[in-house]
């Protein structure tokens, strides 16, 4: 809450470089309010120090929660989002870095709102709480159970012995890399705003513009390849850029989920380029627009050049089919993971041998490490707690009576963190027809898949609120 | 092959009763055909007699594909389906019971073909092989791999000690039930003709009808009231009724999978009722064809009396979730199966108890026993399997450029051996716009989910067809 007040500061002064008086005022209360709610807090001393698993994930689930409710105060206050859902529908998938926008005219806003929007991106993007790990002096076992929660993908993987010092070092190279995206925009000659913006977007694999034709706007091949190159960074497991750091180059470019990456994104550029040649009518455009939404919706940014929903079948469902693989673990993507892909991939295949021959005892490898049995059957576990929830939001969604494919695409890339589906929800859309219902339920799916369900579902259950 | 053969000449009876002379002399020459080819493959002497597990399944899989191939050989002879992939694809969904259809005018064929097409579901119901390890004597191992790819769901069961015993009783059980619902529906006042292939359809939870308009054609409650009833009873674990047969009424009636199954179709039954109330204005209405519609698809049946195409999305929408969730095992009905969805929820249970208390060592339970952990983990591997088969099924079909609606619901309705979908495959469309590759791949995905992938999919391995 005290973290985030000083947050709510950044686009105060934002407001007031462009004269935005009622933004201004918004974003101080909202300010205010964090910080008297962080103080009281503050001021009531838990029973004990032990923090339990079940603890951990319930602080993270709730702390993304309380973040999201304080940050949709300055849309409801300055009434520049004055529905209540709508606003906290819209941090929510800021945070999460998902993209997903109840907005109907994005350009309407103030600028500090379209700032405070996509900050909400950067903030999200390492996890609000590896920023606060940072601050907040917390040692040993009770980080390592917020670390559990927060980190995306299969294995943490610890870089160094210290979790302070590792988030320290993913945050270093998280902000080195976001400097040298904005050079690259400036360099480009798009305007500091605009380009602080972008690399919020990109940098969080959010997708958040502050236009509504998105980077369209700019028209730019320049800007296209350098966004899209930039996205596919971001999706990159943050551990590989430390090797690089360490001089460790060996280790990190044959790292097999970045070989897997990168192979999908190329079949993928590939097979859209040859499926929608006859659009473009030239290879050089159909590369270019298919390596952006490849990079867009692979790396679960969601920004757009073209509106994919237009685009044949082929590609349509080849780009729904990337939100559900997502990008590497280890990066502020969303989705599976490549890895948790891979590691379903051989375990199908260990699982069909085994059927076969009863009584094999085949290890599976990845990274050149033998994979612990548990950590297999919870990915497996994981997959089914995806399909099941996909399955029941997909089920209460539909009272909305909108078609199948937009309920369908509009739980899998608010659960994914991607931003736009296809439909009304496509990239030329949005997510403002939805009931209030609605909108909370995709709220939580953007929640629970950006923290890997278990702190948001953990929740729901009667036994986290016992004593 | 000896053994289609035999069953072929039945249809051609039925030809001579309608003097059909063209259909007459197909089915001969087709019967031909396949005593010929097995006849000649009963010449060929195996050089070792040791079935091993990977054969057996091969054999299942390659019995069930020539099965469908010398199957469809009357339609292409009599030129009723002149296209051969057409047949095969009609073929294929008749033995695997999915009651999926290229065929736009159904009551143009000639009678012997339509009994012919609702025969196959028949004999494909309790699985061709379970019908042939009666006939052929094999003993031991031999047999029990065989039974092991064939039986639809987790666990087979045995009743009784000995395979062929165990085959003959649950053969027994379906002849029987079979010939009560002959009963009922000749009590009705319905034709012998029309009864057969009504009945072949229920108990086969196929669905081919020789009318276009299904069951509504005869537009009586009775009918729906008594179809509907024996779909649910033909996708209850057969077991249950062998229990029954023992006057062990306890333990049967005591089952997790009934008691779930018979919740989940009363409690899709009142909420589609409750949502489709306003078109037919009567709850009587409203709840008769809800009841016939989730009997149809819970078990994987797919007879219409109404186009719930043309229904509320919700009432759609759970629908295609039923579609995925099946029958109970042990029954003639596809899908997951009940009881698999089962063990998924409290494995997704135990998971996240797991990821708490890392510690833990809770055993699940299910029917009153511990379930082995190698059971779980095939069960969960099979989800995987499941996914990974539709996804990339759903994107080799979107090469027809069909709509996302039309194709997850294509491949969802083949895989679970259901037969209408939504949209253009709905209960008022079929399978004929499909491009000839869509359809083998469809083909593909009935009888992998028919036959619980596995025999299939080991088709496609190379090592499976080394010496």
């Amino acid at each position: 809450m005290l973290v985030e007040a000083c947050l709510l500061i950044i686009p105060a002064v934002v407001g007031l470089i462009y004269h935005e008086q009622v933004s201004v005022r918004a974003f101080l209360i909202s300010a205010a309010a964090a910080a008297g709610a962080g103080g009281a807090l503050s001021l009531v001393k838990p029973g004990g120090s032990n923090i339990f698993a079940r603890e951990g994930f319930a602080i993270v689930g709730l702390s993304w929660i309380m973040l999201s409710l304080f940050g949709c105060l300055p849309f409801v206050i300055s009434r520049q989002i004055p529905d209540f859902v709508d606003a906290f529908f819209e941090t929510v998938s800021g945070f999460t870095t998902t993209g997903s926008s109840i907005l109907t005219d994005i350009e309407a806003l103030d600028n500090a709102m379209l700032f405070w929007r996509s900050f909400t991106h950067w903030v999200g993007g390492m996890g609000v709480l590896v920023f606060g790990m940072i601050i907040i002096p917390l040692g040993g076992k009770r980080s390592m159970h917020l670390l559990r929660a927060e980190s995306p993908g299969p294995s943490s993987g610890k870089l160094v012995p210290k979790m302070r010092d590792t988030a320290k070092i993913l945050y270093g190279i998280y902000i080195g890399l976001s400097v040298i995206l904005l050079i690259f925009l400036l360099a480009g000659g798009m305007s500091l705003f605009d380009s602080l913006i972008n690399v919020f977007g990109t940098a969080g694999t959010g997708g958040y513009s502050n236009h509504g034709a998105s980077i369209a706007y700019f028209d730019s091949e320049y800007f296209d390849v350098v966004i899209g190159i930039f996205m596919i960074l971001f999706g990159v497991n943050f551990n590989l850029y430390f090797l690089i750091l360490l001089k460790r180059f060996r280790p990190a470019l044959r790292s097999e989920e970045l070989h897997w990456y990168l192979g999908i994104i190329a079949f993928a550029v590939i097979t859209i380029a040859a499926n929608i040649n006859s659009i473009y009518g030239s290879v050089h455009q159909s590369l270019r627009h298919a390596f952006f939404q490849v990079a867009s919706v692979i790396t679960t940014t969601g920004f757009a050049t073209m509106d994919f929903d237009q685009w044949p079948q082929y590609s349509r469902h080849l780009l729904v089919l990337l939100m559900f693989v997502g990008a590497c673990a280890g990066s502020t993507g969303g989705g599976l993971k490549v890895s948790r892909i891979i590691l379903l991939l051989r375990t199908v295949g260990r699982g069909m041998r085994r059927m076969i021959h009863s009584k094999s005892v085949e290890k599976i490898r990845f990274e050149g490490r033998t994979i612990e049995e548990e950590t297999i059957n919870t990915c497996l576990v994981y997959l089914a707690i995806y399909c099941l929830t996909g399955v029941i939001s997909v089920l209460l969604i539909s009272l909305n009576n909108y078609s199948f494919e937009v309920n369908v695409t509009a739980v899998i890339s608010c659960m994914n963190n991607i931003g736009p589906g296809l439909g009304m929800v496509g990239p030329a859309g949005n997510f403002s027809a939805f009931s209030a219902f609605s909108k909370l339920l995709l709220s939580f799916d953007m929640l629970a898949g950006r923290l890997e369900f278990l702190p948001i579902l953990l929740l729901l259950s009667p036994k986290t609120w016992k004593r």
